[in-house]
């Protein structure tokens, strides 16, 4: 295994923002500032977009007060991107650390960007260019695989856990149906977060739809009836990315019935988010169809939407400091030798919760996601088990009780 | 003036629930808990409604540390009402007092409230019947007339000024256009609260539009142009509420324009929450109006709905004490003599923060609205001036920091 290597770092933030992705960004900071043989540590504006237009700040001046500040603080302080690296934007990226001497690439992003860190390294490889990469993971969405959780999701899921906790009794203090929408286009890791605050029998949300069950308009209609018609109200948390048995997101068989248009983003995914118009939908179609039965029925729906991820001062305290232990682990890999990768959590088997931090490959990291397992389902298709709390309490940090009279 | 009168005392929870609407039920119930003269308290589910149902809950019993969990939880825990109470149903509400021996009446609510609890207050009179009524304000939307403020808006205004934090760094670090739609029917004061996480130059939002300016969407237009062509973003804070200058809100010329039902509540409001859509509206007719200028266009819309009353866990610690002080400030007025009237706030003349707990006539407090006053507003009525963070910074309590690279 070869020494740590002399040269310059360079790092980046990619995709969606978290609450936490700073905190990874200041652990890479804080380890780097310590170290001798990386003279410059040079932040990317807007990701690999900073990099081939060589826009970066130099990072290694920050101050501890200056530091802390910036981990504290939701999305992504050197901005993000949406560009997904192709072959071409590869090589551009190659040829800009050959020219200013990096050594080392650290990229905090999702699947797609483990991907982007996996073909830059093929290229330094191929170029017999002494290269370390390591991506850093991040994600509300937690459906990367190898990894028992992302950073943020913990504080994603902590933010739907308290909103439903409150929503629940809202909806009991007047009383309705109400329908909430929670991000997750693939996976409804986050959407099961919804199920975190329950207390009691009877606490919502009643019922909980993820992308991971094909969604039938007529069930869903039956569900709700049967729920309202034992409890006078219904509670009911819906995934963004719920699709019907052809795969078809419910959100997009909407829009093109409505003669929306549906807009993509440049990695050909729908947009399903920044707009209100699927729990709208879901909304309008519940009022259609059991206004016979109901004379009076109170209906409403809200979109969590950004929030989810960019909501400040509510971090979990859990997913705060493993995302700056992901930062900081994954200059310490760098650092010890040739090797690349993903820093992946394992969690270690027993009652206390206590996670390892490793190594992964890249290429079993990028692309591919994890879906919400069918065990943290129930056999209806239209809730979330108990069990999940025992994956996803600890993640979250303490939530709230729910007093009652 | 007359002493304390022997007596059952009924305490009830009306309209939209607020995260401290709890602590002013328990400030009434812990000081009613020392008090022999009142042998039962009772708590009335739902409001107005769970009275002429004589639906009560017995609240003397309840311990201590259950009311602590209470007090803490969001929403109204006895149930709240929409019914508004006319000559009829008051006169039903005093027959059920008389019959119960009711002497004090405690009603948590908004203006709606406080007119419910006058014209009961005017019946016991005329009945020659000793009840002593009193109103505790609650309502996020800071709308009550007399008071400095309202026990609700502070926890409101403070998820709101986080909530644009975050949207601020968020829509830095992926720079588009994004609406984000606050409540708030006929005052700007919640939406103002958009503006309390700004801590340096350019930050969002930076534009907001509250009801108490008429809504141009030519205008709107220009604004949004303006910031986007000079910083690559804006984020926008907007009221519900707003209106074109014939006094029609945009959620209902909108709503109209697309052929959907306008719904109106018992009380002849306009139904403005629970529903994306005027997000959605603002967010297509930019993209229609721009389209030509600007080759890709990113604009999102969100609308944060229920979740600014109902949060659970992140209240102003100011606003909780001070809902908490109203219950109980009305249960020593109540006690002080055959005195009706609401609690309402007074603010210290000074530099230190310093509220007076004070009674104001039920009639003053009844029915009209407090809108926001002109100087918070700029010239241009599309934001909030800087002196609006004098008034308001106080009730929320210490937001986040805003940490930049």
């Amino acid at each position: 295994m070869a020494d740590a290597i002399k040269g310059n770092a360079v790092i980046g933030q990619s995709g969606g923002p978290t609450a936490v992705i700073n905190q990874s960004l200041v652990g890479v900071i804080e380890s780097i500032k310590k170290c001798k043989l990386i003279p410059k540590l040079l932040g990317a504006r807007h990701g690999v977009r900073g990099i081939v237009a060589e826009d970066f700040v130099d990072l290694k001046p920050l101050g501890k007060k200056q530091l802390e500040q910036i981990a504290a603080t939701p999305a992504a302080a050197l901005g993000s991107t949406r560009d997904k690296a192709n072959a071409d934007y590869c090589e551009r990226i190659f040829k800009v650390f050959a020219k200013n001497d990096v050594r080392y690439f650290f990229y905090i992003g999702g699947n797609d960007s483990a991907d982007t860190a996996r073909i830059i390294n093929e290229l330094a490889r191929e170029a017999n260019y002494e290269l370390r990469v390591f991506h850093i993971p991040k994600t509300i969405d937690n459906d990367l695989r190898v990894t028992d959780h992302t950073p943020g999701y913990g504080s994603a899921a902590r933010f739907v856990a308290s909103a439903f906790l409150g929503e629940d009794r809202d909806n009991c203090s007047l009383p309705g149906i109400k329908i909430s929408v929670v991000m997750g286009r693939n996976a409804g890791w986050l959407t099961a977060a919804s199920s975190l605050g329950r207390q009691s029998k009877d606490d919502g949300p009643h019922l909980i739809y993820v992308p991971e069950v094909a969604f039938s308009t007529k069930q869903f209609i039956k569900d709700v009836s049967d729920i309202y018609g034992r409890l006078g109200r219904c509670l009911i948390a819906v995934s963004e990315g719920i699709a019907d048995e052809t795969g078809t997101p419910v959100a997009v068989s909407m829009a093109e019935k409505l003669g929306h248009r549906v807009e993509r983003d440049s990695h050909g995914n729908v947009q399903l988010s920044g707009s209100g118009a699927l729990g709208d939908f879901l909304s309008d179609y519940i009022k259609q169809e059991l206004k016979q039965q109901y004379k009076t029925l109170r209906v409403r729906a809200d979109t969590y939407g950004y929030l989810q991820r960019s909501f400040a001062g509510y971090a979990s305290p859990v997913d705060q400091i493993e995302a700056r232990m992901a930062g900081q682990k994954a200059v310490e890999f760098a650092m010890a030798g040739d090797i690349d990768g993903s820093v992946v959590f394992k969690r270690a088997k027993g009652a206390k919760y206590h996670i390892e931090y490793k190594r992964a490959e890249l290429k079993d990291v990028a692309r591919e996601t994890k879906d919400l397992p069918s065990k943290f389902i129930n056999k209806a298709g239209n809730n979330i088990t108990e069990s999940f709390k025992t994956y996803a309490l600890p993640l979250v940090g303490d939530l709230p009780l729910s007093g009652k009279i």
